[in-house]
């Protein structure tokens, strides 16, 4: 069946950022749509944020498309221009190798709802302009900026 | 700016489907974000199917995954399996190489809003289970069945 039924597909709040960022991760709720429905090009993520989370920290990928649309509530999307209100029906897109940090930031006092897409094809490191983190693709690790592991 | 402005994208309402097939699709109206917002690896088109509209030609893709978010109305779901309401926050995957006809028709009163989103990576052949219609992707065209062209 292509719908998929979302109360089928277990949600997880799990992240693999290293401490201290990944204590800021608790309330985001994402579900691997692609994976449970057997694509192989592009990840198709379900995420809910309750109030006070974020997306992830605040990032750019070498190599990766990406793709969000709200679909319920509202987030602010900050990034380097600085911030915009995202409602129901609003998309956003982040080029590959565009070097314009972004996440979602849910400020109101309900749940927001959102689909995030990337592609599979090219992917290589991430960037975090505001914390010490660095995705270091070639060895498939997060490291500091200065390439020390963590 | 990553956040679209619809206002600011074109919608058009264009198919390079052969008659008959075209004539069906008049209230179909999409806008191509993917393109317009950068993107290379994966194409999203923002749709808004009128009462009566079909999202495409039922179909299948050789090498194409494909995805569709419904963000406001509701339309149906029609594949191998029967149909399928689909409303707002509903989400849809069709892996490529899987042969089940797809496609979206709206029978409400007033018009879904959905955002369709595939992978760029081995576009091949497309199948239309219904028609007598076939996407030869090796010569870029359109042809009948029995591989003749429109």
């Amino acid at each position: 069946m292509p719908k998929i039924d979302l109360d089928q597909v277990e949600p997880t709040n799990r992240t693999t950022y290293p401490m201290p960022f990944a204590a800021e991760m608790g309330r985001r709720h994402f579900r691997r749509l692609g994976a449970a429905g057997g694509l192989k090009d592009i990840g198709v993520s379900h995420v809910v944020l309750e109030p006070g989370g974020i997306s992830s920290q605040r990032h750019w990928h070498e190599g990766i498309d990406e793709f969000v649309v709200v679909v319920d509530g509202e987030a602010v999307l900050v990034e380097d221009d600085g911030e915009t209100v995202m409602r129901a029906g609003d998309c956003a897109l982040f080029p590959k190798d565009v070097a314009n940090g972004h996440h979602l930031v849910n400020r109101s006092a309900r749940n927001c709802t959102f689909i995030a897409v990337d592609g599979r094809v090219s992917e290589g490191d991430c960037h975090y302009p505001d914390v010490d983190l660095h995705w270091d693709n070639s060895n498939g690790r997060y490291t500091h900026k200065d390439g020390t592991p963590y």
